[in-house]
């Protein structure tokens, strides 16, 4: 267990701050985001209920356009393309075009909201580890600008299918280096044990690289390498660019084929709960473009144009879950102390991260200010079943009583993308808030919505 | 790790076994379930699709109600009730309630299902940490038979409520009792660090039974316990019952208030993989006749009725989850040798369970026979994320390829119940087989649901 703090105040252009970026404290001590007083919040559109920053996403995303056009300007170029999975109503990816980054999708599901939000199919990328073929022919009808081949069987099918429609499809190749970063390090091994890529050490990414320039159907973009998630330390990403140049400079000398393009891939971090510093856009996108300007120098060969992949980095810290407090109960320690556990009106549906990936959040009492003395408290849901917690450990203040509401930030990311209707609970709606102005843009689900699939 | 196995083959009647009891191998060497073909079954209603048996849900049913009404005929007498956070559409709490089994709910979505099931008010049991006012008055005007209630607020709240409308409310009152078990072991704590409960050793749950006596509106039944899950080992429920007992009688001397049941909860274990012989119900039921047999004997008062409530017991056999195969990688391993990364059509969207609580299962090959060798082998889904794991280790033929089935068997529950739509994957249905018929008691969803949310 982390040493439990409070929530940390919102500040505004902390980089440690896990709050949005329009979240304030107003002179009542309530919580407002976009303009929005939480208390207004919960009254109109109920709780608990996912309220999404919109001038923070969109400010997001532009930081990372901006700084990796910035940093690439003297080499061959940068795109952003925003990961969908990590949150993709209709709204997002409109909102992230229109700031200039691409998109990334990896289902039918995705790529359908994708283009209902009207991002043209070029700055599309298609993803997968184990794409159908109805998803690979849609991805080709609406001229997705690559897809990103992750196994050798996968290089033929594509190029039957793109000679059967009379395309030529954009591809690339995923390769593992054996560069796996998240928190503060990376290891390094030989091979992945993981479903994704292709490997560098085994030859297969070669191979794959080979079987693509052998088919007519197939354009090779470029090479492609993700290495983890929530990575705070940027040295991964250095190691695994090195080794993919190298592949790429191999293949120029061995084949004559230059590929013009370079995916570094996704997974920076985020500040969860004001304990950790995340890489601000700019430094992650000036170290990318130094390694990729030193190992181009190196090997002879010029640059490629890079994308890298954010979606968490993005969508997360936009976003907040607030909450309704409903049963607060004290439990002795058998240690002694005690730990009080404030039940809130949503739970493991709604953010299943703590329990997936042991994840750490914090919660701020959001509709009146407290001198109370902090108290340790663990912030639990309302489903069935021990382990349906949201905070493990954060100090609350020692009135927070049933009728408060908590705010929990930084659920922009995976928290609607992965909810569930576990015990049968309809899943919250998703409220966009900016200049004042609220508006769900996806709609809190009703019992009628979880009946209308049930057949009897 | 544990040692990977080959899936069993069916075995009717093996209580190691986890298929449910009408799965046979076909002459073809398919797998056939309520007399239905996997391969029929894919080829009419696609893949992934959850496939529940009906009889064997049905079977375990009875069986449980049959096991508890022989083992306490000469006590109080036993209700079972079926936990719905297992497994509820209609069609479930229809079918086990024709069979004789009340259910448990814990949401106004699982009241709302067992309502329309057409399951009497009498027979349903509230269950829940942070019951909503609203959830606790739906449930008083349907009559419900016994709200267990889970905190010392919820006395007044219940009983005020009660009073406004009228009613008198069943209540049974919820104890920790330091037993905690899972798997083959239990342990035992003075104090319970979860959000459920009141605890017998710190007095709280003394307090609530005493505040509960206070109040006219309440009828007090009994006590209830639950102390964990996938339980294999019987000797916790013997412990936590004989705690309740005493505080039984204690009560009863005290105050004269003998209460007249006992709910000892649920938990019982089931086989995922085969490796587990799961406690059978009529063992479950002599083991906690003879503890409440032994322990009102020596405490001098008259025995309670008693009442247990198995979800997983129940649903989790019954059910299968149909997969199709796509790519097929072998990964070369740090070590040397070798891990065939099998991909399917579904994942952690519909199967969270192996990433969520490192549960186990098994998969075996249900198109046809094989008789190539087995290798170790991994089942994943197709989401964007390394940890989209369905069947971590498991032995399966060589020449397992692209669009042969994979059925993964004792999915009937927290399969569909905890499903996500992560990457905007459409849940798949649940179709019930039954006797060569079947039918969608869940329909799948498609692309249209999901986007039905989306505001745009």
């Amino acid at each position: 267990m982390s040493t439990p703090t409070t929530a940390p105040e919102p500040a505004p252009g902390d980089r440690r701050s896990p709050w949005s970026r329009t979240v304030r404290r107003t002179a009542d001590g309530s919580l407002a985001v976009g303009g929005r007083d939480v208390r207004d919040i919960a009254a109109e559109h109920g709780t608990p209920v996912y309220v999404l920053d919109e001038s923070d996403l969109r400010a997001r995303a532009r930081t990372f356009v901006t700084a990796f056009r910035d940093a690439f300007a003297d080499l061959a170029g940068a795109d952003v393309y925003y990961a969908s999975k990590a949150f993709a109503s209709v709204a997002v990816p409109r909102w992230v075009h229109e700031e200039g980054m691409h998109v990334d999708v990896s289902t039918g599901g995705e790529l359908a909201v994708a283009l209902r939000a009207g991002v043209p199919g070029q700055a599309l990328a298609l993803h997968g580890n184990n794409k159908s073929d109805a998803e690979l022919e849609r991805a080709l009808r609406a001229g997705v600008g690559r897809i990103v081949l992750d196994s050798l069987g996968e290089v033929d099918r594509v190029a039957d299918l793109a000679g059967r429609l009379g395309l030529r499809a954009p591809v690339m190749v995923r390769v593992t280096t054996g560069v796996h970063a998240g928190g503060h390090d990376y290891i390094s091994t030989a091979h992945e044990d993981q479903k994704f890529g292709l490997s560098l050490a085994g030859g297969a990414a070669r191979a794959a690289v080979d079987a693509v320039l052998a088919r007519p159907e197939l354009t090779l973009l470029g090479l492609h390498s993700h290495i983890g998630s929530q990575i705070l330390d940027l040295s991964g990403f250095e190691v695994a660019a090195a080794a993919l140049l190298r592949l790429r400079a191999e293949v120029a000398d061995q084949t004559g084929t230059l590929m013009p393009e370079l995916d570094l891939g996704g997974g920076y971090g985020i500040s969860y709960t004001g304990a950790d510093a995340p890489p601000a856009p700019d430094r992650v996108a000036t170290t990318l473009a130094d390694v990729v300007r030193r190992a181009s120098a190196e090997l002879g060969t010029p640059p490629p144009r890079v994308s890298v992949e954010p979606g968490r980095a993005v969508a997360g810290p936009a976003g907040l879950t607030l909450y309704r407090v409903g049963t607060v109960k004290p439990v002795v320690l058998d240690g002694g102390g005690e730990r009080r556990y404030v039940s809130v009106d949503g739970g493991m549906s709604d953010n299943i991260r703590t329990a997936l990936y042991d994840a750490e959040y914090t919660a701020a009492l959001a509709n009146r200010r407290s001198t109370a003395p902090a108290v340790l408290s663990r912030v639990v849901g309302k489903h069935c079943e021990s382990g349906d917690i949201v905070v493990r450990d954060v100090l609350l203040p020692a009135d927070v009583a049933p009728g408060d509401l908590l705010a929990v930030p930084a659920t922009g990311a995976y928290g609607r993308s992965m909810a569930s209707n576990y015990n049968l609970v309809p899943r919250p709606g998703v409220l966009a808030v900016r200049d004042g102005q609220s508006r769900f843009v996806v709609r809190p689900e009703s019992e009628e919505d979880l009946l209308a699939l049930d057949l009897g």
